[in-house]
C-alpha cells in the first residue's frame, strides 16, 4: 500500500513555516508496514488542491490530507477533494444542529459559514474532534476498480495526533495487508558519523531484512532499527540480534538501547548509585547543568554549581588560584581538574565535573585553538581529564563539550 | 511566476528527516518577489521521481529539484527530469576529463559511474560546485509555449545555498518579473500571541499592501512584514511606516527591530553602558547563563554565577540564611530578592538576576503550583521582583522564566 501525505495551508509556503505532522503520520504509517512515498505541501487555493489532490488520489492507495477543514472561507479542502473525486458534499444536519447547541450553550451567536463543517464526502464518515471543533472524514472508495481510502484530518498537531490515534490506526490496521513491525533505537555517544558507519556497515549490511538509519547529532549517532517479519516476535528478535551485534561492536559507546536521551540516563545513574553531582563550568556557560535539570526530579541527584565564565570566579566559586591560572592559562588541563576536585569539595558531592574551553569564534591562539576543551572528573579516589579540540561553530563546540561531560559521568558510574 | 521545489530523497520520506533546503529558497524567491505555490517531497525511485517532474514542470513557472545529483545508481534526478521534458543528456567529456584528473591528484582510481555527474540535459547550463562534486544545472525551456525555467541543485544545504547565492540569484533576477522587495522583522518580549494579535490586528490591517506574519514561541512574538511596490524605496517606507505603527502601539515590548534575538540586545546593552552581569538560578538550572554566553564576546559582560538548584547552594553560593528558606519558603520574592542582592554582590557585578520556581511536573502544591516562579534584579540602587505563573511542560515554563529575566536587565537598561 501507498500513501501520499498532503498538508494544507499557505504559512507552510513562506520561508518560517514547515509542516510537522507528516513526520508523526509516517511513524505511524510505516508502524502498519506502510511507506510514505509522496509529501506535497499546498496553499489554501481551491485550484491548486485540486489539483494536488486529483494526482494524490491516482498516484497513492492511501492519501491523508491535513488541514483546511476550519470554518473559514480559507477552509477549501473538503470541497477540493470532493471536486477531485468527482463526488458530491452532503451537509449533515444532525451535526449543524449539535453545532448550534453549542454555540448557544456558550450564549454565542454562530456564524453562519460554521455549518460548512458538517459537510461530508459521499460515503464518508465523519470523524468526531474531541480537542477542537472541525472533524474529519474517513472515506473508502475505488477508482477504476483500485481500492482507495482519502482521509481528511485537521491541522493542528494535537488534533491530528489524538484523531489519528483513536480513530484512524484501527481502520487502517483492518484495511493494510497485514505486517509485524519491530522497532529499536540505540544511541552512541562521543564517536563521529563516519566512524560508527565505518564499524558497523559491515554488520547492519548482513541483515538486509532490517531497515537501518543512522542519525547524527553533536556527540551522538543513533541507529534506527525496523524490520518486518511474519510475526511479531520474528520481527522483534530480527532487530534484537542486530542491535546485539551492533552492542558488541561498539561496547560502552553505546549509552542507550531504548531511546533516552543522555542526560536521562545519567540521571538514571546516579540516582540508582545514590550519588550527588556538582558542576563548575566555563565554556559550556550552564549548559551542562541546563541539561542535566531539564530532567524531571532531577534535584535528587544534582546539587548546582558554579558558571565560572570570568578568571575572578573561578578563584570565587571554585578556589582556583589565580597563580595557576597565570602558569597554566584558564584553558588548561590543570585548571579543569581543579574546578572538578574543588568544586565538588565546595559543594560537598559525591562527583565533581570541571570544564573549560575556548568555545570561540574568537580568542583562539596558535597553542590553545577554538575548539579546544578540557572536561575534568573526580569521585574524590580516581580522577580523569579529557582533552579534545571540537570543530564547528560556538553552538556545537558547546554541544559537544557538554555531551563529553555527561558521558564522563556515565562511564564513571558504568 | 509560480515556483515548484522538490525534494529528493527517500531519507526525507521517514519519520526522522525532513527538508529544510525549501525555507532557505522560499526566503530567496519571495526576495525576488517570487511565490512558492507548491512543494513536494519523493523518494530515490525513477518512475515516481519522473512523474513529480512531469507534474512540477507543467504547473510551475520555475521547478526547482535538490538532490539526487550525486555519483550513485540512488541518484537518478538527471534522467527522471530528462525523461519528464522528453530530452535527452549529454555527457560533457570535458567534465569527465576534469574529474579523471582530481581523482588522479589525490591519487585514487575513480570509480567509473562518477561520470554520470557530467550528463547534462540538453540545452542546459553547468553550475559548477565549488563546495561538492555534483555540478547544478540551469535550463530554460518552453512547454506548448509556456517559457519554463527547471534547476538541478545538490541536497547538501553548504553546497546548494552557495551554489544558489552564486549563480542562480543573477540569472533569476534577469529573468523574473522586476518586483522591489523590502521586509522587516519586530520581536515583542514578554506578551502572549493573542494579546499582540488583539492589539495590532486594527493597525496591520489597514495595510493590505505588507504581508504581515506573526510567529509565537515562548515569551516571545515576533511579526515578518514583507511589501512589494514599484521601487525598493516605496516598498521600505511602507514596512517602515506599518513597523513604526506598530512599535508605537506596542511601546517597550518591542525589543528587537532588525531581528537580534533577546540575548543578543541585552549583550548589546550591557557592553554600551559597560555593565557586568552575574546571575543565580534555581529552576532555570543554568539556562539564562547559557543563552547568555551563546552570544560572542559575552565575556566582556557576564561574569558568571551559580547554579544554586538544592537549599544548601543556595546558603553556600548566595549566602541565603536558611531561616529565610524555612520562613518564606525556596520558590518565594524573599529568596529570589535575595539570590539577586546577594550574587551581585559576591560576584562584584553592576546588576544581580535571581530566579527561583516550581518548573514541574511534580512539586507543586495549592499555594505553590508548577509554573510559578520569582524573578528579581537589582542594580544596586533599586530592586525589582516579578511573580508570574506560566504554563506548560517543564521545558516551557524554564523558557518563559530566563525570558522574564533575560527581558528585566533590558528593561533596567534601556
Amino acid at each position: 500500500m501507498i500513501a501520499e501525505i498532503i498538508a494544507i495551508g499557505s504559512e507552510m509556503l513562506t520561508p518560517y513555516r514547515q509542516d510537522s505532522n507528516s513526520l508523526f503520520l509516517t511513524g505511524r504509517l510505516n508502524d502498519l508496514g506502510i511507506s510514505v512515498a509522496f509529501k506535497t505541501v499546498v496553499g489554501d487555493n481551491a485550484d491548486n488542491l485540486t489539483a494536488v489532490a486529483r494526482t494524490a488520489i491516482s498516484r497513492a492507495d492511501l492519501a491523508i490530507f491535513m488541514g483546511g477543514l476550519g470554518p473559514t472561507q480559507d477552509d477549501l479542502t473538503r470541497e477540493s477533494v470532493a471536486a477531485a473525486l468527482g463526488i458530491s458534499l452532503k451537509r449533515d444536519h444532525a451535526i449543524v444542529t449539535e453545532m448550534y447547541k453549542r454555540f448557544a450553550e456558550r450564549r454565542i451567536h454562530m456564524p453562519g459559514n460554521n455549518a460548512q463543517q458538517a459537510d461530508v464526502l459521499e460515503g464518508a464518515e465523519l470523524l468526531p474532534n474531541s480537542r477542537g471543533s472541525a472533524p474529519g472524514q474517513w472515506l473508502e472508495t475505488s477508482i477504476n476498480e483500485q481500492p482507495k481510502i482519502v482521509v481528511l484530518l485537521p491541522g493542528p498537531p494535537h488534533e491530528l495526533q489524538e484523531m489519528w490515534d483513536q480513530q484512524c490506526m484501527y481502520r487502517l490496521r483492518a484495511l493494510a495487508p497485514s505486517a509485524a513491525i519491530a522497532t529499536r533505537v540505540l544511541k552512541v555517544a562521543m564517536m563521529g558519523e563516519s566512524a560508527v558507519d565505518e564499524r558497523t556497515a559491515p554488520i547492519y549490511k548482513k541483515y538486509p531484512n532490517v531497515e537501518t538509519t543512522l542519525l547524527a547529532g553533536q556527540g551522538q549517532v543513533e541507529f534506527h532499527l525496523r524490520a518486518s517479519a511474519a510475526t511479531k516476535e520474528e520481527a522483534q528478535a530480527e532487530v534484537d540480534r542486530l542491535a546485539g551485534e551492533l552492542e558488541d561492536e561498539l561496547e560502552d559507546a553505546v549509552f542507550s538501547s531504548a531511546g533516552e536521551s543522555l542526560e536521562e540516563i545519567v540521571g538514571y545513574y546516579l540516582q540508582m548509585r545514590n550519588t550527588k553531582l556538582a558542576v563548575a563550568e566555563s565554556c559550556t556557560g550552564g549548559m551542562i547543568a541546563e541539561r542535566i535539570t531539564s530532567v524531571p526530579g532531577s534535584s535528587r541527584y544534582f546539587l548546582g554549581g558554579a558558571v565560572v565564565y570570568s578568571n575572578d570566579l573561578k578563584t570565587l566559586f571554585a578556589d582556583i588560584p589565580p597563580l595557576m591560572i597565570e602558569a597554566h592559562g584558564a584553558v588548561s588541563k590543570e585548571v579543569a581538574l581543579a574546578l572538578a576536585e574543588n568544586i565538588r569539595e565546595i559543594c560537598n558531592a559525591d562527583i565533581g565535573l570541571g570544564v573549560t574551553g575556548v568555545a570561540g569564534p574568537g580568542g583562539g591562539t596558535e597553542e590553545k585553538p577554538v575548539g579546544l576543551v578540557y572536561v575534568a572528573i573526580t569521585n574524590g579516589l580516581k580522577q580523569e581529564v579529557v582533552q579534545r579540540r571540537f570543530f564547528g561553530d560556538r553552538d556545537r563546540i558547546r554541544r559537544w563539550a557538554s555531551q563529553q561531560a555527561l558521558d564522563l559521568v556515565r562511564r564513571m558510574l558504568m
